[in-house]
Formats: C-alpha cells, sequence, structure tokens
C-alpha cells in the first residue's frame, strides 16, 4: 500500500527528440510453432548511452497495444511524448543518464516491426493468417536479436508492465545469464479463464465483421467495427469501477445526436472514442495474434527453455498447492533479481496473481520480492504517473 | 456470508405443467418518455391459487434476458423448466402452496409482450425504433394493469434479481399501498459507469453490425453477430473470476478446428455456445430498449412518483454522502418491508450497491434489512441453487 505523501521521486528531465531505428535480422527466425521466417525488422528506440561493458542497459517491454516509442518527441510540435515518458528519462525512475533504455515493438506488430500485416516476400502479399504464430518467448528472443546488433552483453534491468510482464519474465527465463534483474507489473504466469474470455470475445468481434475476410485485407480497410468493439471492450478491463465512477459517474453528454438509443452518458463517449482511434493505429491481425500469444502464456503449464524443448505439466487439473509447485520449478532456472509490482484496483491481473509469481520464485529460493501499489486506475495504473510506484522503480534499480 | 452447512430450506414439489397467457390491455398507456401507446399486451404464467382477499399474490420481475416462464415446464417432454423453478413450487421457498405467484415478460420484451418486434397497428409493420423508450417504471406501471386484471389488491410480496431487483424496488415506490414487502437482490440503485460502459459495448456492436439496419429487421435477420457479440461480453459480466477459474480453469478444447486463432479453450467454446443461442431467442431491439432502461435507472438521481413527476436532482456532481441523502429522500414513500440480498461475487452489481440500499431505507427510518450470501456464481448466483438463499427467501416471505 502506498502513501503518495511519503514518497520523494526525483525530479527529471526529459528525453527530448527522439528517433526511431529499423533493426534488420537476415538472419532465419524459428518461431515456437516451428514456422521459419528468413529474417524479421523490428522497429525501436533507445535513449541514453550504452557502457563500456554493454551492460548498463534497461530493456522496456511494451504491453498488447503499446509500441517502440515509449519515451521523447518526435518533433517539437508533437503533443503526445512517447506512451511511459512520465518514468523514462535524465534524473527519472529509469534514468536514462546512467542507463541505456531500449525499447522494441514486439515481433508480430503493426508499428514498423515485421507482423501479419508485413509482405510476404514468397507471395508480395501480407501475410494475414499465414503469419506464424507469435508466442511471448519469440518476442522474447526476437528481442535479444537486437540486444546483439546493439552491442548489449547484460541487462542491467528488463521492465514492464502486462503483456510486458509477461515479456520480462520470459526473459528471466529464456537467456537467465544476461539478466540482472527484472520488475515485471500489473501482470500474470498464466493468463485467467476470464481474461481468455474477455479476449475471446474481441477475436469474435473481430474474425465475425465482413471487413476481416479471413484476415485479408487491405490497410484501413480491415474489421474497423469489430476491432473497435474489441478495443471498447478491453479498455473497461484496463480500468477499474471505482476509477470509472470517479472520472465519469453518470454524467450526460450536453449535447445528444442520433436516436434514443445512442450515446446519452458521457462514459459511452469516452469509451466511443476509445475504439474510433484504435482502428486508426492498430492492426486486427496483430490484435488477434497478440491476444492469442497473452492466452496461451502459462509459466505454470509449461517451463519454456532455451533449447525449445518445452515441458507440457497436466497443470489444468492440478490443485493450487500443486500449480504453485509448477510454477516454483519454472522458475528454477532463474538468476535475476526480482521485484513484481501489483495495483490494487487491478482486476485484469489482479494483485493476487502478481503475488502469486513472488510466491513461487521464493519457493524456489530466488531473490524476489513484491509490492502493491493502491491507485484507483485498475491495470492502466503501471502507465499512470505515481510518485509511489515512482519510488519503486528507481529504489529497485539503483539498488 | 452464509455457511451452506446451517441452511435448512423446505425440500419442495414442483408446480408441473404450465402454461403462459396474454393479457391485453385496450386501455392508452403513456410511457415516461411521453409517447402514448392505444393499449398491449403481456404475456404471462401463474401458479397457485389467488385467495379471496387477493393479497397474497407474489410478483416475480425478471431480469434483461428473462422472461414470464419462470417455473415448471410446458410439457412432459419439456427438459428445461422456468428460470427460477429451483425456487418457485409447493413447499419451496417462494411456496405456491400459500402464495398466488405471477410472471409476465416485461413491456418492450420479446418474449410474447409488446415491445419493439410488435406490429405497429398504425404502419402494419415492427415498430423497431418507433417503439415508445421504455423505463424501469413503465415495466412496473404495465404489470399494475395485468395485478388488476388478475384481481389482486395487494402484493404480499415483489421479488426478483437484477433487472427485476430493480423493477420490485420501483413497485414499492410506485405503488406503497399495494406491496406489503419486496425482495430486491443482485441489484443497484442506479447504474454505475462501468456497467453502462459495458451496455454500451453491446449496444455498438449491435447498431454497427449491417443486419441492425437502424433497427429495421425481419425476424431472425437481424443483427445476429452483434447481438452475439453483446452476450458474450454480458455473459462474463455476469459470472466470476473465481467461477470462470473453477468451471473452465485453462483447459482446452480436446478437438480443435478453423485457423490456429479460432477456438481453443473451453471458456472460449462457452461463451461462443452462449452468444449463438441467445440470438435464437432475443431480439436485438429489446436488448438494446432494456439496457437503456438499465443504464437510466437512478433512485439517487431521480424521485419517480405515482404522478409522473419526476424530480431530477443533480447527482452527478455530489458527494457519496449527499448521494446517499438523496436516496434517503426517494425512500420516504416506502411503506414494503424490504429485505435486499447480495452476492459476494456479483461485480457488476456488487455488494456495496445492494448494502447501499438497505442503508438509504434505514436512513428514511424503513423496515429495511441486507443478507449477503457467498457464493462464486458472480451476479448469476441468484440464479443458482443456494441453500442460504432459499433459507433467506422463505424466512422472509413467511415472516
Amino acid at each position: 500500500m502506498n502513501d503518495a505523501e511519503t514518497a520523494s521521486p526525483t525530479l527529471g528531465g526529459e528525453v527530448g527528440l527522439v528517433e526511431y531505428h529499423d533493426f534488420v535480422s537476415s538472419e532465419p527466425f524459428t518461431f515456437e510453432d516451428g514456422r521459419v521466417l528468413p529474417g524479421f525488422t523490428l522497429r525501436y528506440e533507445t535513449y541514453g548511452k550504452l557502457n563500456a561493458a554493454g551492460d548498463n542497459a534497461v530493456l522496456i517491454t511494451h504491453a498488447l497495444s503499446g509500441d517502440h516509442h515509449c519515451a521523447g518527441v518526435y518533433s517539437l510540435n508533437d503533443k503526445k511524448a512517447g506512451w511511459w515518458n512520465n518514468i523514462i528519462g535524465p534524473g527519472k525512475p529509469i534514468d536514462t543518464s546512467r542507463y541505456f533504455v531500449i525499447c522494441s515493438n514486439c515481433l508480430g506488430g503493426c508499428q514498423g516491426s515485421t507482423g501479419p500485416a508485413s509482405i510476404n516476400p514468397e507471395t508480395g502479399k501480407a501475410y494475414g493468417l499465414d503469419f506464424p504464430v507469435v508466442s511471448i518467448r519469440d518476442m522474447v528472443r526476437a528481442q535479444a536479436r537486437l540486444l546483439d546488433h546493439l552491442g548489449v552483453t547484460t541487462l542491467h534491468s528488463a521492465v514492464g508492465g502486462s503483456m510486458g510482464g509477461m515479456q520480462v519474465l520470459q526473459w528471466a527465463l529464456e537467456y537467465p545469464d544476461r539478466v540482472r534483474s527484472i520488475l515485471p507489473m500489473a501482470t500474470t504466469a498464466r493468463q485467467s479463464a476470464q481474461a481468455i474470455a474477455f479476449n475471446e470475445v474481441g477475436r469474435s468481434a473481430i474474425v465475425q465483421d465482413p471487413g476481416w475476410n479471413g484476415g485479408d485485407y487491405s490497410p484501413g480497410n480491415g474489421p474497423n467495427v469489430g476491432l473497435a468493439v474489441a478495443r471498447m471492450m478491453a479498455h473497461i478491463t484496463y480500468l477499474s469501477d471505482e476509477g470509472l465512477e470517479r472520472k465519469f459517474g453518470r454524467v450526460r453528454k450536453s449535447a445528444r445526436t442520433g436516436n434514443h438509443l445512442d450515446v446519452e452518458f458521457e462514459v459511452e463517449s469516452y469509451l466511443r472514442y476509445q475504439g474510433r482511434s484504435f482502428v486508426n493505429r492498430f492492426d486486427a491481425n496483430t490484435y488477434l495474434y497478440f491476444t492469442k500469444a497473452l492466452d496461451r502464456f502459462d509459466l505454470y503449464g509449461r517451463v519454456a527453455s532455451a533449447g525449445n524443448e518445452g515441458v507440457e505439466h497436466p497443470a489444468e487439473t492440478s490443485s493450487a498447492t500443486d500449480a504453485c509447485t509448477h510454477l516454483a520449478s519454472a522458475f528454477e532456472r532463474l538468476k535475476a533479481r526480482c521485484l513484481v509490482v501489483g495495483f490494487t484496483s487491478d482486476w485484469l491481473f489482479p494483485p493476487e496473481q502478481n503475488r502469486a509469481i513472488v510466491h513461487a520464485m521464493l519457493r524456489a529460493g530466488k531473490d524476489a520480492s513484491y509490492a502493491e501499489v493502491n491507485m484507483d486506475f485498475g491495470h492502466d495504473s503501471f502507465l499512470v504517473e505515481a510518485p509511489e510506484l515512482y519510488a519503486l522503480v528507481e529504489g529497485f534499480l539503483n539498488s
């Protein structure tokens, strides 16, 4: 629990003007599903300077709808800075005057990295559903190649929330000797039935939109209605009951348009805006692929090892204690120090699921701790300005 | 909190074979929105016998997707009994050997009562969006005419969950001298921002489905995809995280069909089935109308009086204490004894919202009490066989 009054985050400067880069890997890449691409592109940004030893890097991993642009602005007219600008910068909790900060758009993404919307060189058309199935582990293994390219020997830390938290956990398991610490937040070691259920509703909305056409659509002409509906629904799961009540309550829009069943409350108008604007920046197939990657993520049931020989445990039918034993055994290979942060009002990846990660790590004898931040922004709390979170991140990274 | 072991519900018999009836009111009916229909039909069922005084009736009010068929079967081959058959019958908690039980499909509905799918005598076509806006109060006032027709002078009790709970509350406010007791459960005195948000996503899915066509579609050819998506999403809000985890967890379907993004987990398959089957029994326009009736229900902000002179309070901007004062003032006209039942895992109309009703009634000096039942079925808990709920209902009705 936090007390905002007692937090004393370092007041920091701005990263300022940034630009993105494209890393092109020309080595074949074998996905977890066995399929091979001849290579791939990852769009990424870096802030700060890598030291001579190549070991002061902090990897930022993004959530479902995030991207590589996590700090700074592209021009002085840019009204919106990167998505985690509040925490990244010189003197900020993720201090770019100390650390070389890296963030890439995930493999399978739609913000410049290779994904279902990319052109398949064999056909000259977008991959669509021919794109290989993407897992959290595939995302991490692609990032490792980017780090090779950048000369990063060891990560000082990997930090991310939500799907980013899953990547961070996977990093520590996949490359135990290459990550000194991890800071997953608002995440889970396996997707719950409820979270799968919400994702499935979103996918249903998309694939039943005639615009989806089996995944074969031209840019801008995809399942815009289905994707907007999926986003509207998902957006509710990113917030909280209390937060929505505080922000919107039952306040009505002053001017109404349309028929008597149309938008009436502010909260409706807000959600519709979220849906509409998402369609302009996100590809529906990537949404399908990434939600599947989330749903299949399960460190309880599967110990993904560096050698690709995943082991299936029958975790589905086991008791809670057995499940924890499985998770603890998954963490045996872990070497990184770990701080997991949960948020009180997060009901998508609730505090219990975050605590369970640390519990299993502790059972496996690892250096792990859990902190909980009391905020009413729901799952999205990790993205919000929060002195208590800043203090935790700063304390952990610099210890 | 309950202890299932200590509950001792009466073991009861079955209502058995039942049939529905249609009550046709030929008097003009003025909706809250000012529109007038020349009359309306309510489809209803009754079980048990009305006594000579006409005061042993128990009105059952249904939820969003419910109907008039709450007990018994239509034929001996009928595999599925009415939706609340577990609690209604001779010797059951709502005892048909003592009480004359009535349940009608709400005005605006699509299970035999007049609603948007009914034929507008002026045009010879279905009303569609020309149907007047329906409020919870309209539903209640239509039910009152049915009770007149049946010779019911006074309701021994009105009992209902969710939207049924709203009707029950409205009954006690609209006809304070005609209701001796009310038993609302899993309900709220006003729809929260989060609940409005979920409804709006469902409505967006429906109205953006090309099959909706501005509400003008032929039976069976409406917005089937949008309605199914709306139902899938809503269904998640009727259950609970724990319940879904217990029932489905991450169990996968044994046989998979379709592409690699298609149904994989049992919970997905279950939800899709819920969506598909709903489309076959429910009208999309009624779904739009009823969700709007839910969203507009607000006893905090509006004291609906028998004389139609609703008073608007600026409850939207007031503090929690002010809000409670408004609600207490709304309950001043109440005469019925009241028991509100909340369910621990209900996150759509959570325990706090149910408790708040009783709190305000107590402030208004009314005979009101609250009980909470510990079940993991979420909002739908009130529909599930539950000895502790049975004991509460039986105790309250017979006291």
